[in-house]
């Protein structure tokens, strides 16, 4: 990890916040504007949603990083609302990616990579039947889910709320209302969070089983009915990882983007992906009514994604060590 | 590997082959005394089985190897012989190891390595209860297999067909019938054939994807239908390996057992027991009536051992290299 940047003694706190919240805030209204814009254009909404989200996470990121240096009353509500905002935007695109990930894992298990013996072909034609029929009912599921979901946001876009927020985010465009600490030298005050947002992500990392993830095919994730109690500390692993690196970028505002751990943080995105789509396809497994034939393919689709989640931890530890490895 | 150790001048290649060959058949006379004595006593009855097969595939890999040197007649109806024997003997055991391997799994996929939150614990409840399901549908069905394998083994001890084997290994105990060249010096004759088995292994080895098994979850295993296909060149690596051990073993008898390719040869009995397990849940499947909940639990497993296959895979490559690599 890098250390942040030195500043001159004049340097206020809040010089150095007030520009990276500046043009998060202006890349928010952008956000907006693209998807007042967007209309019936699908991609230019999704492109619309997407800035909108990554400008809400740095905001929100750096509300919680560098509270002791902000007015905290006004943080905290920001925080929350935007937390709400990202949330009900995140919705609809986790189920379009989640039946993109199960349905490519579906013809990935299916299909086979050279031709298939007519013997061999008839006998796993069940397989065959039973991953369309999966298909199909996951993309049933999930597509009402998504339907559900974009709902949700145009109306959450459209109340009073967001508004509200909206109007919050414009006036963090041009004024952030700095605590006292805000007003203190930059080489005094910045660094103190910044290091306790690197010291948190340490810590949950060091507490992650990193000895046992670095062995292949250690079976681990495939325990199935302990996922979600072993995945937690992986996911909040990511949001720390999250908060440490939109530190980062605070402190090199101009400079190069932090991408030591680029790779660490894809890893455990796709930790946490990998975990949610096989947990849809053991909720589909338990619709009421399918053919064994489905159950046998949900069977098989979970057990690959709980695989890729234990190929998501092994990266995850590669990654880190690669990262944080002292430089020769 | 090795170097074939040299023999001085006046050795003849039979010289050296029969002492290997009448020593495996004093060990088949040996499982054949252990069987008569063994009666009810299963443990017994199984040390037997597994002393006789031994000896019949170290016999018939030497028939095979060293050919050039024996009475070719004599040799190949021999190993024709043995080999009925051996693959009727491997059967029931085969059946009772797949049982173990997957009730292990199942135990393994079922239960999770912490306390189970009860929210949790009721959302996995339709595993736990398939889990068991699929467990005694398996439980049947190998059991019923192994019953017939135990059936058929015991008639083929007691058949004319195998008293003649014995009478054959018998002879082979004192006296071994070699061709014109098995009276050659063993320094001319003896390594050719050994080193014909190791080249087929080599190539074997060298026309196997290895580089993409060293890329720890390539997923490659998990192309179910595909599974067949992919798996016979390892297969079939696997007793190439096997013929080149056993010829070490002529060519050192005396000397230190060749342990060199121990872990290459576990790793390839591995990922045949986990490609043949994978194919006995994908088998249970097709059980016609089974509960979906039963059916979802066998596409677990069938998945788990697919992903057991790809670890085996992962597993020789490194024993493959750490065995064949240049010593520095």
């Amino acid at each position: 990890m890098s250390n942040p940047d030195h500043y001159s003694q004049d340097v206020m706190a809040g010089e150095v916040l007030a520009p990276y919240l500046h043009a998060r805030a202006a890349d928010f209204l952008r956000g907006l504007r693209l998807h007042r814009e967007s209309g019936a254009d699908t991609a230019g909404a999704e492109e619309a949603a997407r800035t909108l989200r990554a400008a809400a996470r740095r905001i929100s990121g750096t509300l919680h990083t560098f509270r002791p240096l902000l007015d905290p009353v006004w943080a905290d509500q920001l925080r929350a609302e935007l937390a709400w905002l990202s949330g009900t935007l995140a919705l609809e695109q986790a189920c379009t990616s989640r039946l993109v990930r199960l349905v490519d894992a579906l013809s990935r298990l299916s299909s086979g990579s050279g031709p298939v013996p007519a013997a061999r072909g008839e006998r796993s034609a069940g397989l065959t039947v039973g991953a369309a029929r999966a298909g199909a009912l996951l993309e049933r599921q999930l597509t009402l889910a998504r339907t559900r979901a974009h709902s949700a946001a145009l109306q959450a876009l459209g109340s009073s709320r967001f508004h509200a927020v909206a109007d919050a985010v414009a006036l963090l465009a041009s004024e952030v209302p700095l605590g006292p600490a805000g007003t203190a030298p930059a080489t005094e005050v910045l660094d103190g969070p910044a290091a306790v947002a690197e010291r948190r992500l340490r810590e949950a990392v060091a507490a992650l089983p990193l000895t046992r993830a670095a062995h292949p095919y250690n079976a681990e994730a495939l325990a199935l009915s302990a996922g979600e109690t072993q995945d937690a500390p992986w996911h909040h692993t990511r949001l720390l990882l999250r908060l440490h690196r939109y530190a980062s970028e605070v402190l090199h505002t101009g400079g190069e983007p932090d991408t030591v751990l680029y790779e660490a943080a894809r890893a455990l995105d796709r930790h946490r992906d990998a975990a949610e789509a096989a947990t849809a396809a053991a909720t589909a497994a338990r619709t009421p009514r399918i053919a064994p034939a489905t159950a046998y393919a949900l069977g098989v689709l979970h057990a690959d994604q709980r695989h890729e989640v234990e190929a998501a931890r092994f990266a995850f530890q590669r990654a880190w060590r690669n990262a944080t490895a002292p430089v020769p």
